[in-house]
């Protein structure tokens, strides 16, 4: 068994190209199985996967309904051309319009992943309202295709520069570190407004076609937007005729602890993106909910989108099969309970860690910001920056203690399964909490001397 | 079940965004099911895939070896975070880099489709090689994203312009609407080479990162490159520093009776591109084999490359089913002979019909081009508009006559599985064969007079 892992492991260091990563450095346990909260590697060690993924399997693993949705899907049809009609994706569609705002209803544009799917609203967008500027945020993440990645506001788009033409970056809310210099929330969320106003003087609103962001940005530091701010976004795109866009696809189905984001900040927007969540990520799927008034452009002149996998018959029934667990388990509010557990548990974890800056999140989505000094606020890893040696070892050590979380910078995302156990998560937060305890007396880092 | 067929079908029609489509006029049969190489609707009415969907179902439908390595997959585990390893993905990574044709070995870039796998290559290209133009065709189809929109060469690309900068694109040989005016194949090789070699002195060549092509052009015609002209691009590449890319999203496992269409012309790219025919398009996957040499880059510095899918467990397992199917079945050889079935049975529908003005093909992929008059060859659905009455017509003609066959402006294109028997694809090429002939006979039409 384990000199087959280690076959294995050679293979795949000598064959697979790992994403974002310096290949030589790629390297982390086989994972095999998994089931419910946790990941299993080939030696018999298990994880909890608290990121679920990268912010994805709300189901947790081995969901039952989903699987075997999957499975009897297999053996009926896996794939047939989209010109074709087909049943699962009818009904998909249709059970994802009824989570939809809308009370006009809504219609599905179905694609294989979260990128696609901005860049096919960004398309539309373009189309509806013949505009050409797109606004999005410093500090987002929307996908790495070249499009996505124009809009994306970090250093992963920078590979793909120069990207599209038509895109402008303006600066989000973000009060532990102000890019508004605002004393509290009241401040920050009026001043991001009035930056935005006066970034969209400056670009002209009547040329912008659509501001599209995330309702809590997710991997570039989990950033809570003040109260009001969705809201005074939504009425300036109102005022000028300019689509707002929500990318859900970390923010949906449940995450934030209702259906979408938009629920939750009680924002309706034009067009909501999705992935991820839709299937648990069982089976790759994308795609963009369009408002009915919207979608009806495309009765009379041609949708320019598509894909091969687009409404692919095995993600439907995975998305329809995700969307029975949900509801059956009521996960869509559960994330309510689970934010009580975090904020009670990240705010005890704060008060031991001198390293913990900020703690902020909603619902199962919380990010825990570490700094070197709580007074300079310098980060533990530099923006822009390859990651820290401190935050590489706070991963090595939270994997070695049976604990996978997405890091991103010197935040830690912490976004687990909707089903994840009070106790579950108790267990995975202690072990967070002794690395930070650790990490702060580890002699080769001198981090005591702030 | 026809009630419930016909309510399904408005559900569809109200909720799905069908693509490439004016929305009032897309409608089709249910597919519900899917077995060797035919769909049935839900009434029980079956279809020929000739066309294997969109040149993708190369096994055909449900292949027993292909659904229970997804149904087991689908209990073990569908999904982890990339950053961790995983079994079923480094043995579809060796059992790649073992089909492709560099002796050096090869690595794998995991992405969800097509377009991405596109974008990705020309991403590493232009990290490995510093430099920045890509060289595309004119008439080709990349996908549909905003950078894969940018290297297509047809009118899909038009809702996403401007796309993203550095791209440029030439001519490729068509003899039988010859863009260099040429009278034979011969002249059209040595013209479109001379022709590529204008446009890289043009455009410099020390500036350009990558050609990146079809070894035969899908769904813009079904074009085969005449004989010395893939390896003299080859040799421009080799002396400028190039990194020749093939796009074998279609050509890929066994469509041209070979592995890849980089086997049957025997050219040797630097990077593949592919898709679809890697899980017989089962579970969406598609991906990057890059020579080993050039994969090495990435050792040292980062891959700013990744999606949540890559490399996306339930994919693999997928992807190692088909390889085995493939093997077992020795179907990456198969096409030579559906090459002469296809051959032999064209040929005579040529002689039946004067609409065929040509047809043209290698192992299992074949086009047949419309003229409405085969003097002026003057096309019977015109490139850059709607498709024609006639066109439209004859689809819906061969649906009703129980064929699939995916119809790109005059071409249709005869990709079937390629798993098809003779006397399957000889009932499909009859029905070809009769829908034509009363295209010719119908009387709204016209096109007796020419
Ligand atoms: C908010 C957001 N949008 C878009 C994406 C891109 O999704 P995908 O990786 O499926 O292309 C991500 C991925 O993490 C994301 O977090
Ligand atoms: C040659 C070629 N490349 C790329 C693509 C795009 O693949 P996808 O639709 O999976 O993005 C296609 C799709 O038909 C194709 O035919």
């Amino acid at each position: 068994m384990v000199t087959w892992a280690k076959e294995l492991a050679e293979v795949h260091a000598k064959h697979v190209l790992t994403p974002w990563a310096v290949q030589k450095r790629a390297s982390g346990p086989m994972i095999v199985r998994g089931e419910g909260s946790f990941l299993y590697d080939s030696e018999g060690n298990r994880y909890l996967d608290l990121s679920a993924g990268l912010v994805a399997v709300n189901l947790g693993h081995g969901k039952e309904q989903v699987v075997q949705a999957i499975q009897q899907q297999a053996a009926r049809l896996c794939y047939a051309s989209p010109v074709f009609f087909h049943d699962q994706r009818a009904l998909l569609a249709q059970g994802l319009s009824q989570c939809a705002p809308w009370s006009e209803g809504a219609r599905v544009f179905f694609t294989t992943g979260g990128a696609e799917a901005n860049e096919d609203a960004i398309k539309m967008a373009r189309m509806i309202t013949g505009r050409q500027k797109i606004l999005s945020l410093y500090r987002s993440f929307h996908g790495s295709t070249l499009g996505a990645g124009t809009l994306t506001g970090e250093y992963r788009r920078f590979a793909g520069e120069p990207g599209i033409p038509g895109v402008v970056h303006f600066w989000g809310p973000y009060l532990y570190r102000s890019p508004f210099f605002s004393a509290n929330e009241g401040e920050e969320s009026e001043r991001a407004l009035r930056h935005l106003e006066l970034v969209l003087l400056h670009e002209d609103p009547s040329r912008v076609a659509a501001i599209l962001l995330e309702p809590v940005v997710g991997s570039n530091g989990v950033l809570v937007p003040p109260a009001g701010y969705l809201s005074g976004v939504r009425e300036l795109c109102r005022r000028h005729g300019i689509l707002l866009i929500l990318d859900e696809v970390m923010t949906g189905f449940g995450r934030l602890g209702a259906t979408f984001g938009a629920d939750r900040f009680e924002v309706v927007p034009d067009m909501i993106t999705f992935a991820k969540g839709v299937t648990s990520a069982y089976v790759p799927l994308g795609g963009v909910l369009v408002r009915e008034g919207l979608a009806a452009t495309f009765d009379e002149q041609p949708l320019w989108c598509g894909h091969t996998y687009s409404g692919h018959p095995l993600a439907m029934a995975a998305g329809l099969g995700a969307l029975a667990a949900y509801r059956d388990e009521g996960l869509f509010e559960r994330a309510g309970r689970i934010e009580e557990w975090l904020q009670r548990g990240l705010r005890e974890l704060a008060k031991q860690s001198p390293l913990v800056g900020d703690v902020r999140g909603l619902g199962a989505f919380f990010g825990i910001e570490l700094v070197r000094s709580r007074q300079t606020r310098e980060p533990l890893s530099l923006w822009h920056k390859p990651l820290s040696q401190e935050m590489g070892w706070l991963q090595q050590q939270l994997l070695g203690r049976g604990v996978y979380a997405f890091c991103k910078h010197n935040v830690i995302l912490v976004a687990p399964p909707l089903t994840i156990t009070e106790e579950e998560l108790q267990g995975g937060l202690e072990q967070l909490g002794e690395t930070l305890r650790r990490l702060w007396e580890e002699p080769s880092f001198d981090l005591r001397r702030g």
